[in-house]
């Protein structure tokens, strides 16, 4: 039995009939289904059946939690930082806290630090240091993954945006600067905000059993 | 004073006076340099240079480590398991390796349980298990990070080798395979066995941290 | 005369009058038509046309298969495997089995048995070696059709799936991924179900043809 | 016990002490051993293994399959057809058939048929219909294996070769030019000559059993 | 004063009214207009403004052809093959149509002879080689213009056509293959009818010229 | 029989013996041998070939021409103006002029009159307008065809020339100018002085025959 | 305190809401806000925001400029040319005339001397040299900053617009025709019509301090 | 007569023989040669010809510049500032810097201010504010020069340099992350040191004039 691996119902690329059903059976054998990337469509689909059989559901841009009234809730000794360097950034890094708080990890979210106003960003480099991990979207250049590292020792992965506009505009210029990045850093495919949630609370859970079992 | 950042000289690209110049002020600052992608050439000055001043230099492919006799060398509570696909994905391990080393992490290298003969990828799962922090590294289609992502809740960090031919050969299939991988991964660069250790270093960093500080 | 050829109407880029005129003359020359890539509009003018003239219409998806009361349906002595990764692979896999079933070959399709969760793929390993060649579509990193090709010696003909995002996610990961695979793959082009079908069909004639002629 | 898989050494981006290595393991094993795209001073040294083992060794460009004597050679009811444009596509044809005539079956050779001379290709229609598979190698535009696939019904693997220069010279014209064919093909990657004659083995061996079993 | 360079108005990307502006004043200079590319919506403004000023108007899919009364045709003493290989290339041919017309080139129009059924190609060889100049526009692999150069002298212009799906199916698979032809042509971008079609209006001026001078 | 189409060997992957063969060949049935991308070994051997037998050779760069004494050299009534950006441009005009002046046609050849300094350019207005067709060489930005075929009537064919360095320097910004032409251009491969040599022929074939045809 | 950097508020991927806001928050700081590439919804949520609150709004194209009654029009003494090659390339520089116009430059606005039409372009070569800075934008193969450049000693700041079709049409021809110009120029991303604003602004600004300054 | 701009000879892709004539015309035409990108061997031909002619002789890595005795240095009263990463980036700074010196500015060179460590790069913003303009090259994810542009109001020229390995190590990612940058920066092609020099210059020069001619 594996417990605490994220796992989620990408939406995207699946007609309504399929994620509800798809939904429905997650809910009936873990209690609990996570739904990435819905249309508003999906979404009403899968409200409808929330109300039907009495779960919860909550919503956080595309991102859908439900839950059966049975389900126990996970709890980390662990924090994520989660930072983003605009207003654009905000729903992929959305995507993944609904991943890190599903799996019980604190969460820790700094938002609007890009590298444009290199001020806002030194203004936070204490609360980078507190977190166990911290996830870092950014569109554009994608400077600001390399930039914290470079100020911090923890471990941070970047999630690439596909924010811009022109050459290297669907994230790609994005994702090519934090594999070159010339400061420590791993990295997960554009927009794929649930990879990095995922596994960032893979690493907290880590940290946490760590912590739990002490010296 | 940031303690435990891995950092490293990367010869490539660098004439063999620079290289050196480079490795005598970490020695001479931090009583070790860590010397990536060095050529026969610069290592050979690397050995000359170690002779005499009496530091001690361990060569690992093209990696090199020099330590002076005052270097406290780190240790730390936790284990990162270094995984190869095939033969010609040794080197890029073996950077990992030296890094993961000199940061004080205990090390479990399984090489060539490439997803070609699945069993014997399978007979590993528990090795893989009991890692803090997996690295794994696979050329050609790059399926072994996501294979055993699949089997273990342990966090992955993919690595793509340039060992291929043809239409992807150069890496790039490898890592656009982990990039798009159906499991949980996070990825580095093409080749770049240095920052997947680095990164690994990190998180078990603050693992063993964790450990220690106990519940 | 040649018999067996698989042949089919891509509908994509083409009127609907286009389409149903090329469609009649199919059915007048050789008492059927299989039209591939049809949209919604295009299958409502080929219905008519079914009605109007008596021909029967079968639908999958957006593949339509239509025949005279006079075609003789074929029918060969082997039987094609078709194998999913996940619920998106399904339309392209669909397309594969029209073409097949057209052919007169025996299908054997499994679903959803993508490598993230590998027990099920390894469950099935009995069936895909039964089969005399089998299609295996899968988008993501599109490793299944690697996998399985490691595991059996039925030949495997690999169709790379669009259905990721980010960097590769318009199935060239998928492409690259098999285009490298360290097992031994076939490919076609991404979402080819319908060349991957025809090739499959032409292999079971060959062995169909080989069986009858006996020793 | 998995009889008929093509496997291989793959020598290029190994060490010539490698090669040789894996090379007296499947000897030990097997009493075969294939290596492809082995350098000249590879090949030297495999040839020294060779003359102090007394095993057979036999070279056909940079291919090379050594046997023990006790090695039984298999044989297979089936014919494969190689068909080159070119005299630049001979080394990758090579290889395919290498290991072919090493599955046991018989080969049909074809050369220099390319489509800038139609009437040489039409001339060999005939032939290419007797055999049960054919393997089809060109570089430059590629146009080859679609011309041919659209002259018989044989099922035909399309090998892309790296033989131009210019845009899409490295052989991604040939290999996009395949994977776009108006006729039915499957493809392997650019200058995977091993993979086309692997994949050939494989249909030919069912074919064989095909005819072995009879009706 | 250049007489005989072929103009035309692109209109995609330009507003309705700078289509319309573009058009009255080509028309007022030069008593003709030839509009490209244009939207449905583009084409009811240009009908709206013919009518009202008593100028013809010819339309051919999405190319517009405005003579006011005054104009006079020029005809040439040659002739412009254009060669389509399917359905889809219809309307990219009817661009270069439209343009060599309205220079007063001869046209011999040739529709679906693509290379997956070869005998039709072979058939017209006789016409290929009547024109002075050939066009040919070919999607997916984009064979047809190799294999046409291979067959006659007339000097060949090769059109890639945007007509395929997957890898390379907006036409640089085509294009690639056209200018990696085994034979020789020259070639024009992706869907560019109007580029091909003046061009060989270009030519078709330069021969008819020949001719009228003579010895 | 087909006369005056050009025919010529490509050395580049071919060995030294293979080469010479094939020039033997070429000669003993048309007396005449065009070699093209030979390196200076190839070269060496053609000559010592050329000695024993008699025949001339003419060396122009990498590209080489053999004629028997029997060699009756055509001569046509059409001139082929050949256009140079710069010095690196050179030696593909060279491959291009080889294959004209081997057609029997007229050269005019022009250097250095890239767009960096327009005057000259400019200055040559005239003799771009007399010949019958342009071949125009240009690497970098590759500008000049666009900029010449704005201000002349002749027919324009461009060679993008991989003379650059950075994004694009292999030729790709050259070649993708050339087919976004503002002007009307047709466009051979990079590097293709050979394709656009025996296109130009082709022209200057049809021309000489129109002109001798007459009214 | 920065003054003169100019800040722009970009639209594009934002909420009408969070537009709304950004630039109410300027206004507040600033009594000034730049909004580019903003869609119809949101300049109409500008419109009443602006009517609520007595702030002027002037739209060119998808740029807004708001203003308080406070606000203090910067002047500076130089001046900014804008040039297009054509009509698609008006709304791009339209972006970077608002840029220029807000900091205060004068500007000289020069459209549609496209290299097609030469004598244009020459025609205008005073009013070139007379400014301080040269915006040129141009799509297709984005000849013009090329050509510009080559005839004056102004600086030339080369914007790509992403006006083609077919390869290299999204912009990605011009930008690389630009890289590798071989006149001198810098450049920004395509339809970067902001940043070639702003960038001349910064060189306007430090221009006019020096001629303010004196010697 | 065109004063002030920077012209070079790029020695890459030309004979020794070449280089050599072309410097001698410049040195007679302007008593001036600036040559870039010059081989061992080059160079050393170049030092034959200065000592034979008595002209002095510069060397900057592989950039050269020669002057006649009659030779009249410009002055400019205008500062270019030159920043680098890293050491590897120093060869494309000289470049930039041989470009600068040559046209008479005053250069203010700051090396090895990358933003892995971030310290070194604040500590040096009061001299980027005190240059007129900014050349900042950087390899790798190219992070340095839009972290400058947002720290002051100082134009800001970008170099990528191919300094990394892997998906984007040529150079791209540094060139995308430039042109994607949330900085204003303009930018020049990978290694362009002396493109990104020459508008240095010629703005420099812009601004010495505006300094001359004052108020
Ligand atoms: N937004 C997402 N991005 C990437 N992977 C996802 C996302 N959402 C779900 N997944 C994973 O994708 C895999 C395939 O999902 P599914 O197609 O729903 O079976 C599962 O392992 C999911 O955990
Ligand atoms: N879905 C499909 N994918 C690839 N090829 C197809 C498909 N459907 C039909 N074809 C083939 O594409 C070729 C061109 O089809 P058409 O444009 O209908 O003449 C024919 O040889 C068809 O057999
Ligand atoms: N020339 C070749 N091209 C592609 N695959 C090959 C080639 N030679 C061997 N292989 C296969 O590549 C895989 C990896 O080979 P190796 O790296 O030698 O373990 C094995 O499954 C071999 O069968
Ligand atoms: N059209 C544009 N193109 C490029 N950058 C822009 C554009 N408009 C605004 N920006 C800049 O993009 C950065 C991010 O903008 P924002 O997302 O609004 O915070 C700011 O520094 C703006 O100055
Ligand atoms: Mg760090
Ligand atoms: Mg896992
Ligand atoms: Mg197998
Ligand atoms: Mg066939
Ligand atoms: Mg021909
Ligand atoms: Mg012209
Ligand atoms: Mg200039
Ligand atoms: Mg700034």
């Amino acid at each position: 039995q594996r417990r605490g691996i994220p796992e989620a119902i990408l939406a995207e690329g699946k007609s309504v009939a399929q994620v509800v059903e798809l939904a429905a059976t997650a809910l009936e054998t873990t209690d609990r289904a996570l739904i990435t990337r819905a249309s508003d469509e999906q979404i009403d689909a899968l409200e409808s059946h929330s109300e039907s059989t009495a779960t919860t559901l909550e919503r956080r841009g595309t991102t859908v939690l439900m839950q059966t009234p049975d389900y126990e809730q996970l709890s980390l000794e662990a924090t994520v930082g989660i930072v983003t360097a605009g207003t654009v950034d905000g729903p992929v890094a959305d995507e993944a806290e609904a991943v890190c708080a599903d799996a019980g990890a604190t969460i820790d979210r700094v938002d609007d630090v890009g590298v444009a106003a290199l001020d806002r960003t030194l203004d936070q480099v204490e609360r980078f240091r507190e977190a166990d991990v911290l996830i870092v979207a950014a569109g554009r250049e994608g400077a600001l993954p390399t930039v914290i590292a470079g100020l911090v020792d923890t471990p941070v992965i970047g999630v690439p945006v596909s924010s811009g506009y022109g050459y290297g505009g669907d994230g790609e210029a994005a994702l090519a600067g934090m594999l070159q990045s010339c400061t420590v850093l791993s990295v997960v495919n554009i927009d794929a905000g649930f990879v990095a949630g995922a596994q960032a609370a893979l690493l907290a859970r880590t940290v946490s059993n760590a912590r739990s079992d002490g010296p």
